[in-house]
C-alpha cells in the first residue's frame, strides 16, 4: 500500500484589511486541524448553496440566538439559502423575545447565580436576560394562542407559523416571509411549550406531535439532492439526518459545527462519517465537521461562503 | 475579605480489592477537579435518594443504552430510585432493540463507514448495530401501534407505556412494572417516531405533544422537594429543569454528568449554578456537575451511592 | 470486505460493595466509549506490569500532586512498577512542598483571584496553596543547593536525587529509595528552577541540560521490551516516546490518560496510534488512550490493575 | 447587591467581502461565549502592541508550525511585535525543517499508522511528514553543532541563535534578524535535542540549562510593563508567567488561545484569572482566554489586530 499525500503545507499569512474569504483561503493553505476543516466547510457549503437541485436543511442547536447568531440564520433564510429549518425550542423562544422588542445583555459568568435570581436576571453563560422579557413573552404568546380555534388540532410547524406571522423581524418572521417551514420536534421543551401548557389549562387545542412529519418526508422524497448545515447537535441534527432514512438515498452535502467530541458516543459530537454507516449520508457525500465554538465558526463560514457566491 | 479554605488535600491511596465506595472516598480526600466533584456527587445523590419526600427525576441523554448503561437505569427504577424518567427517543429505541432480543456489538471507530453501510452495519462510535435489529424492531413496533384504537388521541407517555407493557426487560419494562412515567418530548426524533410515521400513513391516531405536561407539572406541584440526576444534557435536562419553573420553588438536589463544557453557552454543558439564576434550582440546592464520560462516571456514581445506602 | 464484530454489548450492572476490579470488568462488558477504553487500559497495564523484561516508564503531567494523585505514583514506585519517571517540574515542586510538611487545601474556583492574591493564596482550579509553603520551600531548596560543590556540573536527575535524599515521603523520596531515575527536562520551568536561579546568582554550578540523556537512551537500548503509562501529555509524554526513536524498536505497551482531544493537533491529545507512524510504538504494540480527568481515571486504573496482580 | 449589565446583544451580521476586522467587530456586538472573548482578545492585543513601554512575550505550544501557523509568528517578529519568544522544541524543529527546504504535507487522520510507518511517513493529526526531512535535518543540525568550540558551555538561546543564523526563513531566522531571544527550556525534548545527544556522543560541549534565565529575568526587571500572548499552554505558558514571579509586579496584558479546559486542573487549560492569584498577572491586568483551535483563532486574532494597527 502506498500513501499519497496532498499539497505541501503553506504557512498561513495574514495582512491588515484582508477579507474573511481571503483569511479562510489561508486556512486552506495551512490545511491543518480545524482551520483546514473550516476551509473545507466553506468549499462544501459553497457547492451546496450553488446546487439548485439540492434541498437545503439547517439545524440550529445551542444557545445561538441569545449569543447573537440568530441574525445570520434569518439572513440566510432571506437570501434563499435555507429550505427547511429545524430548531430547538429555546432558540425560537429567544428569537421571539428579540422580535417583540426585548433584549439579551452582555454579562459575565463570574457571578453569584443565587443573587442574579433575586435580581430577576436569568443567565446563559455570559449573557443576561431580565425576567421582564418573559412577562412580555407571556402576553405575546397567550395572545397568539388565543387565536387558535377551540377543539382544533395544529401541527408544530403551523403553530410556529402563526407566531412568525405576528413578528416583524428575526428567524420566525423571515421563515414566514420566505415560506420556509420551521420544525421543532421538542416544542414542549421550551418557554413556547410552557406557555402552551398554560394556554391548554383552559383551552382544548391539540398539538399533533407528528403533524409535520409527512410534509417533511415528502420534501425529502421530492428532492433531487439534499444538503445540511448543522450548528450544534441535539434534536435538530438527528431529526434532519433521520428524515433521509425513509428515502432511497442520504444527504449529498453536510457541514457540522460542534463543540462536542466523538469519543463520548453521543450524537452531537459524532462525526458525519458515522452517519454514512447509517445511510444518512450517501457514500460519496461531501461532508466535514469543524470542532469549536459556533459564535466564531458560524460567522466565519457564512461570511466566507457569501463572499464566494456574491463577491 | 478573608478566605477560608477547607481541609488539607490528602494524597489518594488505592489498594487491591478496595470497594468502589472506598475508592470514591479517596477521591474525596484528594478533593480535586472532577474526582472531587464525583465524590460530592455521591454525597448529594445519597442524600437525595434517602430523602423520602423528594420527587426523583432522571434525565437520560447520550448514546447510553448502546453503550451498555441502560441496565443501571433499569436497576435504579426497580430499586425505587427514579420517580420520573425523561429520555431521548434514541435511548428508548435501543432499549426496545435489546428487550426484543437483538444486540449491539463491540466494534471500532477506525473503520470505513461507507463499507459498514454496505455490510448493513450502523455505527455508534465503537459500537456496531446490524440492520437486522431494525427489521425486528419494525415488526414489533407496528404490532404495538396496530393495537391503538383508530381515531383516538394518545400522549407520548401512554404510547411508551404501551410499548413497555409488551417488553420483559430493560428500561421501559421496568418503568411499567414500577409505575414510573417515561417522558420523551422529542419522540418524533427517533426510530420510534419514524415507525410511528409509517403507521400513521394508514391510521389516524394523534399523538398529543402536550398530553403529558399536565401530569408532569402536577407531580412537581405535589412534591415536597425534588431532585434530579442528569446523564448528559439535551432535551431531558432542560425539560426536567423547566418543569419546576411553574411551581414556587426549584430543585433541591441536582447531579449532572456531562462531557460538554460551559464556555460554549449551550445548555448541555452549562453549570447547575446557571440553573439557579433561572430559579430552576433553589438558592440552597445541593448541586454538582462532573465533567467526563458517563460510561465511567455513571457506574462509579451509582455503585458508590448504593454501597452507602445498602452496604 | 466483511466486517467482523466482537461480543455483544452487555448492559453493565453495579452492586453495592463491589470491588473496583469488578466495576472495571463491567466497563469491559459494556465496552463502549471511554469506559471500554479504561477496561482495555487495565488489560494492557496488567500485562505490562507482569512483563518482567519490560522497562516501565511513567510520564507525569498536569497538576497531579496538588490534586492528590502523587501518593499513587509514590506507591507504584515502591511496589516496583515504575523504572523511569519523567515529570513536569511543577509536580515535583508540589511533591517537595508536601514532603517538607506543607499542605494544599480544598478550595473553590468561584472566587476573586485578585483577593486571593492579597490573602497570599495561590489557586490551582479548586485547590488553594498558601504562600507560606513557598517560604519553607525556599529555605529547603537553598539548603539543598548549598551542598553542591562550587564550579561543578550536575545533571537534572542528580539534582533531583539530591533533593529526594533529604525527603522522607512522596515521589522523590520513593524514587531515591527505589533507585528509580527521575527526569525532568524542563526543570527551569518550575519553582525548583526559580530557586536554582536564585542560588546561581551567587554560585557557579552548571546544570547540564543533556546530562541525563545518555543514561536514558542506554536504558532504552538495554531493555528487551518497553512500556509507558502517561498521565497527561506535555514534555513527559514526548520525552518518553522520543527516547525510543534512537533504538531499533518502539514501545510495546502504552496507556495514556488525557483530557485533551486529538483534532487540535497537539501532542498531548494525540492518539497513541499517531505515535505508531513515528515508530515510537511498535506495529503490534498494545496501546489505548482514555480521555477524561486523571483524578478519576488514574485511581480507577491503578486500583483495578493491582487487584488483578495482587488480589 | 445590584447587578449591572452591559449593552444589549446585537445579532451579528455578516456580508460578502467584509474584512476580518469587521467580522471581529460583529463578534463583539454579539458578545457571547468564545466569539465575545475573541473580540476582547483583539482589544487587549491591540492595546498591548500599542504600548511601547511593554515587554511583549509570545508563548508557542502545540503543533503550530506543522499546522502552518509559523509564518504568522515570524511575521509578528519582523513587525516588531514580539520581544521574547518561548517555544516548545517541536515547533522549532519543524521551523528548521521548513527553513532548510523540506515540507509538511496535507494528509488525513483516517489511516493505518502502522502502514504509514512502513512508508516512512510521520503523522501529526492530518499532516504528514516524510522521513527524508529528518535525514536532511540531521545533516543540517550536525553541521551547526560541529561549529561549537570543544569544551565550551552554551546556553539554549545561544544554541538556537546559532541555528537561526544559518537559516534564511522562518521563526528562528526572523528572531536572529530582529535580535529577539528565543527560549526553549525543554530543548532536550525535541529532535533538536536528540540531534544534540548524537553530537554529544563524540563532543564535549555543555548546554547550560539555566544559562538564559538571568537574561530573561533581567528583561523582566527592566520592563515598565509586560504583556503575553499564549498559543497553547505547556512549558512556554508557565515559563513566561513564572518569569514575573521574581519581579515586583505581574503581567499587565495577557491573551491565551487554548483548546484545553479549566476543570481538569492543568496549567494549559487554566484561566488567566488563576494566574492573578499567584501574582503572575497584576490585579488590574487586562486578560482573556479564547477556547478553541489556534489554527482558526490565531490568524483571526492577528489579522484583526493588524487591521486596527495598520488599517
Amino acid at each position: 500500500m502506498t500513501f499519497k499525500y496532498g499539497d505541501a503545507v503553506q504557512q498561513a499569512r495574514v495582512r491588515p484589511g484582508m477579507t474573511v474569504g481571503e483569511l479562510v483561503d489561508e486556512f486552506g493553505k495551512a490545511g491543518a486541524y480545524n482551520g483546514g476543516s473550516l476551509w473545507q466547510a466553506v468549499n462544501i457549503y459553497e457547492r451546496m448553496l450553488r446546487d439548485e437541485e439540492a434541498l437545503k436543511f439547517f439545524g440550529l442547536s445551542g444557545a445561538m440566538v441569545p449569543g447573537g447568531m440568530g441574525g445570520i440564520v434569518a439572513d440566510l433564510i432571506q437570501r434563499g439559502h435555507i429550505d427547511v429549518l429545524v430548531s430547538t425550542g429555546a432558540n425560537l423562544t429567544h428569537d421571539i423575545i428579540e422580535a417583540i422588542g426585548c433584549h439579551h445583555y452582555h454579562g459575565t459568568p463570574e457571578v453569584s447565580d443565587a443573587e442574579l435570581c433575586e435580581e430577576g436576571i436569568n443567565r446563559i453563560y455570559n449573557i443576561f436576560l431580565p425576567n421582564e422579557a418573559f412577562i412580555r413573552f407571556e402576553e405575546f404568546m397567550q395572545d397568539v394562542y388565543s387565536s387558535f380555534p377551540e377543539d382544533s388540532t395544529v401541527s408544530i410547524a403551523e403553530l410556529l407559523n402563526q407566531i412568525g406571522n405576528r413578528l416583524g423581524s428575526g428567524i420566525l418572521a423571515a421563515a414566514v416571509e420566505a415560506g420556509v417551514p420551521v420544525y421543532c420536534p421538542a416544542i414542549q421543551d421550551s418557554m413556547i411549550g410552557l406557555q402552551y401548557w398554560l394556554f391548554s389549562q383552559t383551552h382544548n387545542v391539540v398539538v399533533d406531535a407528528f403533524g409535520d412529519m409527512h410534509e417533511l418526508i415528502d420534501l425529502c422524497f421530492e428532492a433531487e439532492r439534499a444538503g445540511a448545515m448543522f450548528v450544534g447537535g441535539g434534536v435538530p441534527k438527528n431529526y434532519i439526518l433521520q428524515s433521509k432514512l425513509m428515502t432511497e438515498s442520504g444527504f449529498d452535502y453536510a457541514v457540522q459545527l460542534t463543540g462536542d467530541r466523538p469519543d463520548l458516543g453521543g450524537l452531537s459530537g459524532a462525526t458525519l462519517d458515522e452517519a454514512r454507516s447509517w445511510g444518512k449520508l450517501t457514500r460519496e457525500a461531501r461532508a466535514v465537521t469543524v470542532y469549536g465554538d459556533a459564535t466564531i465558526n458560524l460567522p466565519l463560514l457564512v461570511a466566507a461562503t457569501l463572499e464566494r457566491l456574491e463577491g
